[in-house]
């Protein structure tokens, strides 16, 4: 055994600490492969080094890391009000829902009892034969429970009970919830085992006003997505084969990722009398008949996050719209001593402080142990949408150095105009995130007519390929084992275009949105 | 068959309509059990006439409806308020834990991993045998998944890659979650299956600074609970056989509910070094050495809710504070004729405005096909603080009737002074509501010497008895067997009062608070 003194393992140690710590800020910018390299690479490494989410021990399952929650957070408040504004309210159904009930509605079983998680025992025991704990063969459940994969089914038996005339309807309920869907091939946010959603869930006296409904919540979506995550959607309808499973008719909002690839954003769904004669819903109508009730669901989820990175963020890190931005202004200081830093930050801290009443999150982040330019990246990373920079020169000259993040532009500013600039710049970065995405889309949405050319792009930069398609599952099975391209719409409101199947050269009423997705 | 004219069907139809509604209005009223007569069962109408919860058909877990809900969702913002200011962050770890996990703190795996959800296949299939869907043999996951009864392990787990020096310190995360505890006898949101909670995770770098968090959190409980739901609360720490598996020292709040039973309102736990343990945390002080992270955790669960019912409410129904009222003033029209009707409702939504603008939730109940009456008792029933009541005598005299929910008084008062009034009122129901249940526990709180008084005064009224005890698990759990008085508490600063244990007759250091409880 080699003795050393105390203090020589301390100092060695913190030597290592110290220079541990170098490496990885200097490299940091370094460790985050570029877009053009492997753009799925890029996506993971943003999420991980940003703080977004990590992949936990469990399969498949993520943790959503603070700086990412309050994005969700974020994005849950502004949906939550969209609901509430209009007519909607919140509650809770069970987790578990009976292994039966998949079976009640002939679709549904096919989409969704396949994959999920069972709960087949109810107790643990200490396993007799040495250490640990084993399950209790004693204590294995009648029938099992499906940990929810959506809560169609478990909804829809309670709502028999809540739904006997006219007067019960509509029911406009949404519930905030995590669901479990038992995927193969998982990605940070796109695709986990468990995610959080919302999921909303109404009940109707006529198929018009639950038809309402559906586009009703998918113009709501559009909204969100648009103003608030500043991504450009294309709203439409699904074919039979990417349908929801139990739904007449899914209605998708899609959006255009930075590698060409399309990513649903949100689905509204109208589901007819299916789920409500699976459950046995009925209700005695104002006419005095029985009739079925007519539903919709509709449902979005933290895969948002994912959405936002890869629609707007660069090699630098992310770039978050202000309006979702967890922190919207870092102040950062800049000093060589003491009497500079206090004078620095009696500035700083009376510009937090009038930022702040105008109700925009500011950090001020003075501490001592890392320097300005390190800072500088590591909000660039988080996405922070604008940055102040504060030192002696600023100070001298009543200036302050205003950087935005979107385009990465700095500029100096008088001191007293930093609450206007920085309300202005929140507002056009807004904007202007909007309209380089929607930009990127319109320069990657291609009309094409021949099936070798929609090959070319599908091989090449890919994007949203507008074609004619002749209607039938068959094409579209066809065009997606060669292509892995599918049909991510058909657009609502579609120009009358009749031509010809790009595929098997029938009669085509109109053009469908084709694209390789996540 | 016979055959019947549809108007015949339609109108017999209706009129079995009006008239079960008719009967089910009039007996509303009288379908709530007095507490007097049975108290349990009185909590259970409530909560379903109420319609804050049911059960759902799966076992021991409920469905929060619409307005349960809303209760618990401003609790929610509440308490997230408080974790932020106190520098909380929110965020997400799975749903899942693998059950080997439990057996990595040895008091842990006692408390926790006995009655659980346990899924053991991802994959269902369909029968070949017939209908519907079986479990997949050959889909049997590798290592069985636990349904997280709490989460110290998972999140513990995760806390190993999170923290390696002091710099990382401290973590201060909160998660809003649904948890799974295969309670064997459930009710409706006091002791269910499934049930939404938070639960508080934090890491700090030193003992004291843990136990200050402990504290801290426990008087956040503090405030929650006696400002916001009007409960009064002792605070004090638990004895070793009622502290939470894996904690060094639990702490608690304890209410009294009307019928003389303690519930537990929340409990911050200090865990020592215990989970940084059991997973292999170590951080490197500032000092250069390499040392265990201490930990805490504390959570509060949807059981407020009815903790919330069992303090305030009366035979008509729910009393809510008006801090949590999802609706605080309730108006209701009264007239005999459309001209009536439209002058009244000019007037009531001109008071609704003026109380939207103080920020007071109002709702304006102008349906025709209810009459005032069974409105009154409907809001009663659902709590409403604030009942404005306004016919067409009021018009004429400038005077509306206001009627508050806790003491049932009502008075009229000039129109014009209706905005003051009503947020007089709010204020003084929330205080009024927690004097009226702090005299209770007052009344009901009793110093008792001898063992024999001691059972009397459980067998009679019950409440919390302060009694003297000498320390012993074997003397907690005789009296325990005895009387099913659990300790509730060990008051925090306690007053210097040595005597004798009131069943063993040795030395006491202290009185502790005995009750039945929840």
């Amino acid at each position: 055994m080699v003795c050393l003194p105390d203090k020589f393992i301390v100092t060695f140690f913190c030597l290592l600490c110290t220079l541990s710590n170098t490496i990885k800020l200097d490299d940091m910018a370094k460790e985050i492969t570029s877009r053009n390299e492997d753009f799925s690479q890029w996506y993971n490494d943003l999420v991980i080094k940003a703080e977004l989410a990590e992949n936990s021990v469990v399969r498949g399952c993520m943790v959503i890391k603070p700086y990412g929650y309050s994005i969700w957070e974020k994005m849950q408040a502004a949906l939550d009000k969209m609901f509430k504004d209009t007519g909607h309210s919140n509650a809770y159904f069970p987790l578990f829902i009976p292994k039966s009930f998949f079976s009640k509605e002939a679709s549904h079983v096919e989409g969704f009892a396949k994959e999920c998680a069972v709960v087949t025992h109810y107790r643990l025991k200490n396993d007799p034969n040495g250490k640990g704990v084993i399950v209790d063969p004693e204590a294995k459940l009648e029938e099992e429970l499906i940990v929810r994969p959506t809560s169609e089914t478990i909804i829809w038996n309670s709502y028999r009970n809540w739904i006997q005339s006219y007067r019960d309807l509509p029911i406009l309920i949404n519930q905030w919830a995590n669901i479990v869907r038992w995927e193969m091939r998982t990605r940070l946010f796109l695709r986990t085992a468990e995610f959080l959603w919302q999921e909303g869930h109404t009940a109707h006296a006529t198929s018009e006003e639950a038809l309402e409904e559906t586009l009703k919540m998918l113009d709501v979506y559009v909204e969100f997505a648009e103003n608030w995550l500043a991504i450009p959607v294309i709203k439409g309808r699904k074919t039979e084969s990417e349908r929801f499973a139990g739904a007449i008719d899914t209605y998708t909002i899609e959006g255009l990722m930075q590698d060409g690839k399309a990513l649903q954003c949100g689905t509204s769904h109208f589901l007819g009398q299916n789920f409500a004669k699976a459950f046995d819903v009925k209700f005695a109508s104002k006419e005095g008949t029985l009739d079925y009730v007519w539903a919709t669901s509709w449902g979005l989820t933290t895969r948002m996050v994912g959405a936002l990175v890869m629609t707007h963020s660069d090699d630098n890190g992310l770039i978050i719209p202000p309006k979702l931005a967890p922190i919207q202004v870092i102040i950062v200081p800049i000093y060589k001593n003491d009497n500079e830093k206090s004078l620095v930050s009696e500035k700083a801290v009376q510009i937090r402080k009038m930022l702040e009443e105008k109700n925009i999150s500011v950090k001020f982040d003075d501490r001592d142990t890392q320097k300005p330019g390190w800072k500088f990246a590591e909000y660039e990373l988080k996405g922070v949408p604008v940055r102040i920079a504060i030192g002696p020169k600023d100070l001298a000259n009543n200036t302050v150095e205003i950087a935005r993040r979107d385009n990465l532009e700095k500029q100096l500013y008088p001191i007293d105009q930093v609450c206007t600039i920085v309300q202005e710049l929140l507002t056009d970065i807004q904007s202007n995130m909007f309209n380089k995405a929607l930009q990127f889309r319109e320069e990657n949405t291609i009309k094409v007519d021949n099936y070798e050319e929609f090959k070319r792009i599908l091989e090449g930069k890919g994007g949203f390929i507008s074609a004619h398609w002749d209607g039938t599952s068959e094409t579209e099975e066809k065009i997606k084992e060669e292509t892995k391209a599918t049909i991510r719409c058909i657009p609502i409101d579609p120009v009358e275009d009749i031509g010809k199947c790009i595929y098997s050269g029938k009669q085509s009423k109109g053009r469908v949105i084709f694209a390789k997705a996540y």
